[in-house]
């Protein structure tokens, strides 16, 4: 497969000032040297790695595009082939012109993932490096962005390899044994090997564990807001986003589709699940819709329980509300909720009396947050309520989080392997019934770097990625 | 002004597998050393131009992304300032970020074609070069591609440059004649500086008129559809469109959003004006739409007549159709019309013969086009007629287009002068006056290729980039 070259546009598609167009394989520095021509007259194929060169795309007499050619030479490359990338016009005409004329040169077409697929392939990065590589460039708030960024710098591989090292250092050792199985010696110590196993347990179930966290940062805190039609939810979120937007939009070419539904409150990612709009009745307890809420709140981590205040002097509506709120508490009384009560300043003295002292006599107590979305009161609150409820410790830390299910899946694997052989140990099995139960941690262990793929492994991992990439 | 230094995204906005952030001012090798540390250790300030630099985008021990660093000091850059371009991971999030870390490192924003600007200012491309890069970037098909192509690489002002330099030649033997003016001297031969201005007419006649043909071939040739609702034109489109559509989309992110309206044929643009949809009435003559579909008409070079072969069986409806082709053909007796009958297979020969007779007896005849949309016959007859109405023969001959409204205006005031100043020539105006003129006709020219301007002619012409170039 690597003997072709490929070629693929590297920067989004669309009109810019730049286009990349990136060439890759052993053809690539003789293709492009066809069709480039140095304003210098220089032959780029004379010329050393990591070298600029301005001129022109040319064929045939017909000028193409001023380019600035980018070369590196293998293995000192994205892919570790031999790498031209073109700079050129960002005009998607251009782009078209200039990719076909390099596949009459006789490149084809990059598949997804493609370029990183041949780094991999070339040792340039490990499979976990790879991924994280996709995950890097969706990233798009601060804890995704460094949780992607340590595990393409290594961090979680180069864990994983050193105990499989140690992990296979073991297994030769026990089955040296099995050669020598008529004279009863033990080239592995029993007693070193158990320790090794514990460190393995400890090691795999931390990052087993980490892997809740590490998803819903990866994806978004879910939050599910629950309240009536109408009730304020986007001037909710307007409020909770203002900071942040005016930093997005500073910089042009950056603002969100989807601000109403996701956003990042200081680096963490939330994605807000609308339940408005389920209720068809007026009746709150009665609604029709409540069942509906109640499927969309179990996907939820957080529950914002959005009230309008100044509805709240409305006959029997006070009741009603606590009687919602007890509800949802008893269904799931382990989520947390958050009753944010807005319009505070039109909440007369002694309904907000009576609102707290019915809240505070709920036994399950949720928080109680009050707010006025048009003074910009109470935001701060609510958001560090909502930061309060992801554990960023191992975050802060540094610590390594798994976000990738099939490294979880993988883990999980490896870790039931690595009990079964704990357990062996500790009821003296025999070394080859052992050394099997190693050697399928060692093999789901190297799943997670690499060492271990299969094409249809390689094909899933990298039909994710953009192309180009 | 360039003592400031300016980032901003060269690539287009959203997420990709690669983005550029460039960065240009005296101190952008400075700033970008504070955030840059190169995977070998290397300095970048000690670095020579045109090199490539592998390495981390840091910030107080916090990684942002590892990143390819291009240097190019002055002069040798696009903006003839010492420039720095990173390559990072096409994330929004990253972008965003790395912009962000740079404004605070003392860059600031780059305004729409700042740094096109600076390269102009630098003396790296006269203004109508400049103007060629906004076009080159937005050009869309080979036609226009081409053009702005030449103009980029300064066949158009070289032209104007050179005339300018002759004729400020001869306005300086002019006004020394002025300081012997009591001597009655004539440093400025007469007849050569008839010639020249001969020539100059020449060439600004031969320009001012490829602007009628550079524009239509910039903008896209118009082209009227006409005929009834539901008569097959997305049919007709997509029949022409069939060969470039399959094409464009060999190549993933290069699709088109307005298909429907704009088509590149054989590398020339042409843009599509609906009139379907207009007639309000069944009845073809007493259409209360006919007079808005002449409005229509108006604004195309080029009208295609659709007719749907299977509904011409339909008692009265091939005479109404020759008295409405009639009525256009009055109106309009100097536009090319193109009458395109469709579904050929479904008319009878007996209507076939009829239809042909009363079209030929038309005492002005537009050109008929008997096609199959289904069975793709007759499409590249009329994919041939309709080039046939572009006047390419310049652009074959790489003959200078002028494709600028404000070319084309300094162009026409330039004419003026000129023309003015051979009158004085002729009618023995004295040398004093003449000066006058020939000074006038200079501004002009100087305006085209910028040896003349002002802020608001700069801020007019690079108000209207995108940002990043």
């Amino acid at each position: 497969m690597t003997e072709e070259t490929i070629v693929a546009l590297a920067t989004p598609s669309g009109a810019g000032a730049i286009a990349i167009i990136r060439i890759s394989g052993a053809a690539s520095i003789a293709v492009a040297s066809q069709v480039f021509q140095s304003v210098t007259g220089k032959d780029i194929t004379q010329q050393k790695t990591h070298t600029l060169h301005l001129g022109h795309i040319v064929e045939n007499g017909k000028v193409y595009d001023q380019v600035l050619l980018s070369l590196f030479k293998n293995p000192n490359s994205y892919t570790g082939e031999d790498v031209v990338e073109l700079s050129c016009h960002g005009s998607t005409y251009i782009q078209q012109q200039i990719i076909q004329l390099l596949l009459r040169k006789g490149c084809r077409m990059a598949q997804p993932g493609e370029f990183t697929l041949r780094a991999f392939l070339n040792g340039k990065l490990d499979l976990s490096q790879a991924e994280a590589v996709a995950d890097l460039i969706s990233s798009d708030n601060e804890a995704s962005h460094q949780i992607a960024m340590q595990q393409m710098r290594g961090g979680f591989s180069h864990e994983i390899a050193k105990l499989r090292e140690e992990l296979l250092n073991f297994a030769s050792l026990i089955e040296l044994e099995l050669d020598f199985a008529e004279e009863d010696v033990a080239f592995a110590d029993r007693t070193q090997f158990s320790a090794l196993l514990s460190r393995i347990e400890f090691v795999l179930k931390r990052l087993i564990d980490s892997f809740a966290v590490g998803n819903v940062i990866k994806n978004g805190i879910p939050v599910a807001i629950v309240g009536e039609p109408n009730v304020g939810k986007s001037t909710l979120l307007n409020a909770l986003l203002n900071e942040e937007r005016a930093i997005v939009s500073d910089i042009a070419g950056t603002t969100r589709d989807t601000i109403e539904d996701e956003m990042v409150i200081e680096g963490i990612g939330f994605r807000f699940i609308d339940t408005a709009g389920i209720r068809e009745t007026q009746d709150v307890v009665e609604s029709i819709g409540i069942q509906k809420t109640f499927e969309k709140i179990e996907q939820a981590q957080v529950v914002l329980y959005l009230v309008d205040g100044s509805r709240l002097s409305v006959e029997g509506k006070l009741d009603a509300l606590i009687i919602e709120i007890n509800k949802i508490v008893n269904q799931f009384p382990l989520k947390p909720m958050v009753i944010v009560i807005n319009k505070k300043d039109l909440i007369s003295e002694d309904l907000l009396s009576t609102l707290n002292h019915k809240l505070i006599t709920n036994n399950q107590q949720p928080t109680t947050i009050y707010i006025s979305a048009k003074e910009k009161t109470g935001i701060d609150t609510l958001k560090n309520q909502l930061l309060s409820f992801v554990n960023t410790g191992a975050l802060r830390n540094n610590e390594t989080i798994v976000t990738n299910t099939r490294h979880y899946d993988s883990l999980l694997k490896a870790l039931e392997e690595i009990q079964k052989v704990s357990f062996g140990l500790q009821t003296g099995l025999s070394s080859d019934l052992m050394a099997i139960d190693i050697r399928q941690a060692l093999y789901y262990f190297g799943e997670i770097t690499g060492e271990v793929t299969n094409d249809e492994l390689l094909g899933n991992i990298f039909a994710n990625f953009c192309i180009g990439k």
